[in-house]
């Protein structure tokens, strides 16, 4: 059977994550496999990069799947998109690959942006789309208190107390702080890169630093929670809806 | 009477247009006055710089009104999103004026932006938020065109048969094509400057270098449309959600 690979873009509000639900609420993995099956009667299992919790969007998550058929990679993201509607969730593309090939077990580094918007009023054109905090914050304090985090390190302070993950000790090879203008306030950006996280590990260091952008804590208490390495030394876990998982990286990108 | 300038973002979506309706149906103008009516009951009538369509955009929209109290301008910006909610809507800045400053007479400049997204996947996060194309555009051919219409022109072609202007002559100060990348295509962003605008100015002009983006018009027959000064010579007219009124510009800037 052919294997393809399917960049993937979503608006995670609608949906109760990434994963297919045991008891039929909406999830991503879910309308892609149906709209698999649209194509190709029967039952589809893909497989993702990132198993995206509730709320949280992608712009570029990556799944493969399996065909019977040998489709022409650009007609089956169109007829894909076109089964998909009016689900917010779009194929960026779709690529042949090899049969080895495994978006979640051939991925080496996966890529996140939170966005944060700082401002008093509400948002309007970006509710859902990011995080608002009311109170001022400084971008110079959070980029300090990000650079303790940077490394080899285990994270077991910033991570979910449901995670899975063998080990907590992971490499985080970026966190970038972008400041930019935003109408009436200032949005700030969190670009996060590495091979791959804990459960809630973003939403735990985003929530951590808007602590030490509110100065509520000292940049160089990121580093005493870090090294506590016990959940109740992490500040609190950001909420989802500023999450986007943005980029998926292989040895070889097939895309 | 105290007079108020707000600094007002919205999203069009929802709404048929800024300008009060008589049939009862949403309009912006509305949304704002019958917060204001919550603050000092009876009725208010407030004054926009721009009278944006239906289904466009503000992130700088500016509105003057007057208030019997003597309200502290945060408590009153802050009051006003109170009742605002849950309407998308948002009062950036509200700031005490001169008794002879007015929203729109007063504008001695308009500023636009619209976005045009091209690609084939459905957009999702932006949906109602941009103008999506799908076939390819050409970023410097559409900045060539759009070179002929700077200055001091007859607008007849890009003017709405229902455009109520005295005059269609308009200086054009300035339209950038901002090229930038956009998950699973490109974003093209248009910033449009003036002292004012006529009725579907931008949209007509968008609209026009659409086409010659698209391969259809050569950049050289922006021009030939410009001095027909006919409303046949111009190209179609592009959608509303595209088009945010960014900024207004005051001989001093109240904000």
């Amino acid at each position: 059977m052919p294997r393809y690979a399917l960049k993937i873009e979503y608006d995670g509000g609608p949906f109760a994550g990434w994963q297919r639900q045991a008891q039929g609420q909406a999830s991503v993995q879910g309308a892609v496999e149906a709209a698999l099956a649209k194509l190709e009667p029967g039952a589809h299992t893909i497989a993702a990069a990132g198993r995206t919790d509730a709320g949280v969007h992608a712009t570029g998550q990556v799944a493969t799947c399996d065909l019977a058929r040998d489709w022409e990679p650009f007609r089956l993201s169109e007829a894909l998109n076109f089964h998909l509607k009016p689900a917010p969730v779009a194929i960026l593309q779709a690529v042949r690959v090899a049969d080895d090939f495994h978006a979640r077990f051939s991925a080496v580094e996966r890529r996140y942006t939170f966005r944060l918007v700082q401002r008093r009023a509400p948002v309007t054109h970006d509710k859902g789309l990011v995080w608002q905090v009311l109170n001022p914050l400084d971008g110079a304090a959070m980029r300090a208190g990000a650079a303790h985090l940077v490394g080899h390190h285990d994270f077991t302070t910033f991570r979910s107390s449901i995670c899975q993950a063998a080990s907590p000790v992971k490499t985080l090879d970026e966190i970038t702080v972008e400041e930019m203008r935003y109408p009436g306030g200032t949005e700030f950006r969190f670009h996060l890169r590495a091979r791959s996280f804990l459960h809630n590990q973003v939403r735990s260091i985003v929530g951590t630093l808007e602590r030490v952008g509110a100065g509520s804590w000292a940049p160089e208490a990121v580093k005493d929670a870090l090294e506590a390495r016990a959940r109740a030394a992490c500040g609190p876990v950001c909420p989802p809806q500023g999450l986007y998982l943005t980029g998926v990286g292989y040895p070889a990108d097939p895309f």
